[in-house]
């Protein structure tokens, strides 16, 4: 795994992370960006997680995961929000919600059933759309059809949520990993969600730990100079996306997907509009 | 590359394609799409194609790009669509454009070149919004912001159109592969666009030969035997948004990136919504 830099025969990179933790330090000031990412010119190897077994409420998601492959320093583990959070249990016995008559009011527009449309309700903070489908924002600042409950891949009668926190979910999936397998990792926690304008459900990042969400290249140049005009790449979904197509949907199991020889970079996480600048949610809420 | 596919111990495996091949001909009814997609079992190779050159209308891009990497049958290569553009001279000299009244009120509200937003009004065939910024749709059905009129890695003056016929160019960029290099390798023109709710611009598909844009589920069954609810996975955007993550923006230069080893899946290509199921577009349209 060592390998050389083009451009400072001096640097040995290990691999992504212990680059990044060399140019924190010492050569600090030596190292342009143009040098860090060099390190992407190793081709990238994406691994589904095979052979998990369907996973119930106090399984240990991380020791199953790292029972299975051998995490390296600097992957980043994609796992299906929905499977993190039935390892964490939770879920909801539908038998146990008592819809109220908001949740009957929408429930006799979309055509499902009262209970979870409850559990869609209690899930939200805002609800955008009441029909002909529940969009609605829930405390992440994740906007999501259903707000993202779900039925699928679950016993029947029991409905599976998002993490309420999923920052903090992908924050102890990396420190579990840590402590199991002494490797430090980065997490994505994945969620499947529709898209304006095109038809199909694609995977977006809900939850991330180690990365950021948004790659900035503010104060980037392009080819010829100029400076970027398009300065923020949303990284962190198009890699659960990327996950997601491994992982599949239906009955092939592989909720988790490693990402091996991924460059590091610099952005924010600031990955959701604020209020006054999201023209379609403002238009949606008009409708 | 020889694998066994479980479940079938007669059948070898040399890699995708090559799996539907043999798919298609004498085993068809034997071979579920279950074994099919245990092709994916394998670890997927991302590769990004360096050290192209700058290119320039009239450059053989296919052949540039298999100069530089041996493609396999069954490869997904995704390509840039301005890269594309450019090489066959798809673009504009704003100076040879004279905008008309309409660019000009537009222009006045989005603070553009005039010239520039005649360019993305001929581009387009439906204005969605024209500030305060210009989305609108092209006639591939294809909706993004400024109608994908690109002004970045191209020299002054110049703007670049997306592709007319982007399944034609994606069609073009295959079959000049073949002839090249006698392999059968898959094609999705990338993009880079903004989305709902999310902040951040990821790489979508405008164009594709040899996949569905579409992964359709339709029928298949979740863990627990029960008819999926979700049907229809937007694969070529998955695969188009990691192919941006590769690429990178700003002076990496590295607008072409191959997937090695990727599954075969079944689908279509209604990737675009149509007028009456697309609530975003209708609900931006009475804003």
């Amino acid at each position: 795994m060592y390998r050389k830099v083009i451009g400072n025969p001096h640097l040995i990179l290990y691999h992504p992370t212990a680059a990044l933790r060399r140019v924190n330090s010492s050569a600090k000031r030596l190292i342009s960006i143009q040098q860090i990412t060099e390190v992407s010119k190793m081709s990238i190897e994406v691994i589904g997680v095979e052979n998990l077994p369907i996973i119930q409420p106090g399984d240990d998601l991380a020791g199953l995961i790292s029972d299975r492959i051998t995490l390296m320093d600097g992957d980043i583990l994609c796992v299906a929000s929905s499977v993190y959070s039935k390892s964490v249990g939770n879920i909801r016995n539908l038998d146990e919600i008592i819809p109220g008559p908001e949740a009957g009011r929408i429930a006799s527009m979309t055509r499902e059933d009262p209970r979870f449309v409850q559990a869609v309700l209690d899930s939200s903070v805002e609800i955008i759309l009441d029909h002909p489908f529940i969009l609605s924002r829930l405390p992440s600042g994740h906007i999501g059809v259903r707000a993202g409950v779900d039925h699928s891949n679950v016993e029947d009668g029991i409905v599976i949520l998002l993490p309420a926190d999923p920052m903090g979910a992908a924050e102890a999936i990396r420190s579990e990993i840590r402590e199991k397998s002494g490797v430090d990792i980065r997490v994505i926690l994945t969620d499947t969600c529709g898209r304006a304008f095109r038809r199909g459900q694609t995977g977006h990042a809900i939850g991330w730990s180690g990365v950021t969400a948004i790659r900035d290249f503010r104060g980037d140049h392009d080819l010829f100079g100029h400076e970027l005009l398009i300065t923020e790449e949303a990284v962190a979904d198009e890699i659960a996306g990327f996950a997601n197509f491994v992982m599949g949907e239906s009955n092939k199991g592989v909720p988790a997907v490693v990402f091996r020889n991924m460059e590091t970079w610099s952005g924010h996480d600031m990955l959701y509009f604020e209020e006054s600048e999201d023209i379609i949610k403002e238009a949606l809420k008009k409708r």
